[in-house]
């Protein structure tokens, strides 16, 4: 019998990538696209299709499942609101891609999409209760909740990005003050960094060598100087790993979860990242929760485009 | 067919409420005792036992339901940790009201046996995700997702009053700061009026005159104050919503919900607490996660024994 496969898609406000994915989460065969949102849904659909056609083995793929950036309604296949593909909202991605595909469309919210696959293919015990987070531009979120992705009442839910860990704090993308996103998001990350070496600009001093141009700063530069010891790079990630850590101590003692799972390019950080955030957990009063939730890294960087395929093929999980 | 009962015992820190409940949640025979923690649980078991004795209809009630003032084990029966009950740690409740009651025992947080009560009895059209805050000396919380009770990985899940509100802020009774709970349960919201008729005592001369002794103040007598126009008790509840909306607007964007529900003596104060929560919640930039749930306050103030029988009676509910 042949392997059950779907294609999924993981549409982000820059790239899209799409992949013909196995039962298990196996990566078959892969490709990527510039999203271009400004060419509209219609074009995107057709330039799917294009490179769906291209896959050696697409006749066999069962289904299709979609990854949106914003506030999806999945029910209706559209999207709601999203402010990185703009104009986008409305367009009917269920239809237009069942009509050109002639399979079955599953259309999710990225982030969804990116935990319930690293879900699948890295934590094969599968625990019970898990909360992902993606660090990326922006912070979002997906919670596996008994076993199951939940969605909440209008497939909304795991906006952990825009929790509040800061009163009146600094001004996040989404226009309020104070969010996770704005301390965590790699905006948030490279604002922090910039304010370190204004401050004090001799103890950044490598990592100004590393990055000459300032507007070129991002969390990879950051990891590197951090590794090769400055004190500014160390500094950054021990403030967001502080910020990470309230947002996240929150969450578990709100869902008690098995696993807090974080994923996206600025897990890459490792341990300087991860350390403060593992302070900021184990220095709380109510430790039942604490001690039941282990915090761990994704390393697969393809998880939006294998979690579509997967809740396309197998649906949200079961108890 | 005699209708099915269960007996609900709902205990707290200084009082203890037993009732003999009906499937459909109806309250057929209460009583009420002091706790007394200090006589330790066994001697508390036989006084539970004592008052069952004379429920007139304890014949028919087919199992017993506890909810626990702590952090429950509700496999063990046990409690794992409580501030309200020192010393009751480790006892096996399960085990000492099944052997003197010959029924099944069913052992839960109070928090999340009074928010299922309030569930089953007041909101009959049984929303499928409600986030419920019980208000007191305390903020607890209990959680139904997918129309059911979500415990979490080992129980604990719902501390909602415990999440962080204002980093470095006000002193919890768990000994953080900041906690939503330093704000919102009672001794927060008197220690928040203290200061500001300390501040300003010509603004509170109303709300001194209802409480010459200021160490008598309560949230009942600023309720009052507030309703005959005392500008420092408006002030209070003012403040003390801020900060709510800020710790369920936390919990709307995770979780998505249909209901939030107000549960306890606090939700008493009507609109002058609702009035800022609701304005909290309306003022965000994610717009449908906010509009998808309504806030609401629970009226009968015995959910606690009630959604212990009925756990007892039907399990955490279904999908």
């Amino acid at each position: 019998m042949p392997e059950r496969t779907a294609i999924g898609v993981d549409v982000g406000g820059t790239f899209t990538k799409l992949a013909l994915v196995g039962s298990q989460g196996r990566l078959l065969e892969r490709a990527q696209m510039p999203t271009a949102p400004e060419a509209g849904p219609a074009d995107f659909v057709r330039r799917v299709g294009a490179l769906v056609d291209a896959f050696k083995g697409r006749a066999g793929a069962r289904a299709i499942g979609l990854g949106l950036a914003g506030d999806v309604d999945s029910r209706r296949g559209c999207l709601r609101f999203t402010p990185n593909l703009p104009g986008w909202e409305g367009f009917d991605f269920k239809k237009a891609f069942s009509r050109k595909m002639k399979r079955p469309v599953v259309v999710e919210n990225d982030a969804n999409a990116a935990v319930w696959g690293a879900y699948v293919t890295e934590l094969k015990r599968r625990p019970r209760n898990v909360i992902g987070v993606t660090l990326g531009t922006g912070v979002g979120g997906g919670l596996i909740l008994e076993g199951r992705l939940y969605r909440g009442s209008t497939g909304s839910a795991g906006e952990i990005g825009h929790a509040l860990v800061e009163p009146g704090g600094e001004l996040c993308h989404c226009g309020a003050r104070g969010c996770l996103e704005a301390y965590a998001g790699n905006y948030g990350i490279v604002r922090t960094a910039r304010r370190l070496l204004k401050k004090d600009p001799r103890r950044g001093a490598l990592l100004r060598r590393l990055c000459p141009d300032l507007d070129a700063l991002d969390p990879k530069t950051l990891t590197l100087a951090a590794e090769r010891g400055d004190a500014v790079a160390r500094e950054v990630w021990r403030l967001t790993g502080r910020r990470l850590g309230i947002g996240l101590a929150n969450l578990v003692l709100v869902l008690n979860p098995d696993v807090l799972l974080l994923l996206g390019g600025v897990s890459r950080a490792g341990r300087w990242l991860l350390d403060p955030v593992r302070r900021s957990l184990s220095d709380q009063p109510f430790q039942t929760s604490f001690k039941a939730a282990s915090v761990r890294m994704a390393g697969n960087h393809d998880g939006g485009c294998v979690g579509a395929a997967l809740l396309a093929l197998d649906g949200p999980g079961s108890r």
